[in-house]
């Protein structure tokens, strides 16, 4: 099983977008910056976050990125399903169809109980993913903080971002 | 999040070889034919369950693949993990370490909780792919049969299980 190095781009740079005043944007060089990325590519996980609803972009030279909706309401869920996409990672090609001398048709009116059993295992990583926010890793973080961390990101948003109309 | 196509073949395929008598093998091209699929990908995947101490494997021209263990000891997990590889889907590159200015090291003695969250995620997956076993899909797949498809299969195994020493 295998997810992207775009999930953990996109989750940071989401958490770090989380600490933007109102308002404000980051643009996609300064948060590939911040993480020692390429922007070229983290360029596509914003635009998937963007897509998926969970960040806004304000287009324009002095344009960028900001969260959609409070980090509250951001889970690893929503953001792993927007970088990755909505499709299972077990896929069925119904082979159990396949083959010499075929069962009949009424044994594939359900589905594969190999498919069920598979499925069922990633609807509870999914739920598992969708109970920590961005709003969570925040509060965590800040736990174990003396205030460098908070400093750091402060003194980089000061410098980067943009102040937009809302 | 994506699992090669070779879980569904590798999990049909150990179910398959749930159904030989005791010494009986069946040959790679046998339980291609059976369910459809190209040979020389399948024995990728069966050479891997082998690998994994899921498939025993009998040299020679009469040769093939038997279970190494019973089917109530072989779960969804173990070949998950034998066919894809035991790494964890989310690999933590540590982004938060790069990037200007970074944090003291003190900082970086625990895992970055984005990591650990996703990491959690993943244990309650395989965790819920630990609790079914090769012997109850079986058993399920034998509540809604009403012979045909058990006559189908052992139909297969009678042409085409090798008998050897076991």
């Amino acid at each position: 099983m295998k997810l992207g190095d775009g999930v953990e781009q996109a989750i940071h740079s989401v958490a770090m977008l989380s600490g933007l005043s109102e308002g404000g944007v980051l643009s996609a060089a300064a948060l590939a910056e911040f993480h020692g990325v390429s922007t070229s590519y983290l360029l596509k996980h914003l635009q998937a976050l963007s897509g998926g609803g969970i960040l806004h972009t304000v287009p324009g030279p002095k344009g960028g990125y900001r969260l959609a909706r409070p980090a509250e309401k951001i889970t690893l869920l929503d953001i792993v399903l927007a970088v990755e996409g909505p499709a299972p990672a077990f896929r069925c090609n119904e082979i159990r169809q396949r083959g010499p001398n075929p069962a009949p048709d009424r044994f594939f009116a359900k589905p594969c109980n190999i498919s069920a059993a598979m499925l069922k295992a990633e609807r509870v990583y999914r739920a598992e993913l969708a109970k920590t926010t961005i709003a969570d890793l925040g509060a965590e973080l800040a736990e174990i903080d003396d205030g460098t961390i908070a400093a750091r990101s402060c003194a980089f948003l000061e410098l980067h971002e943009r102040r937009t109309a809302r």
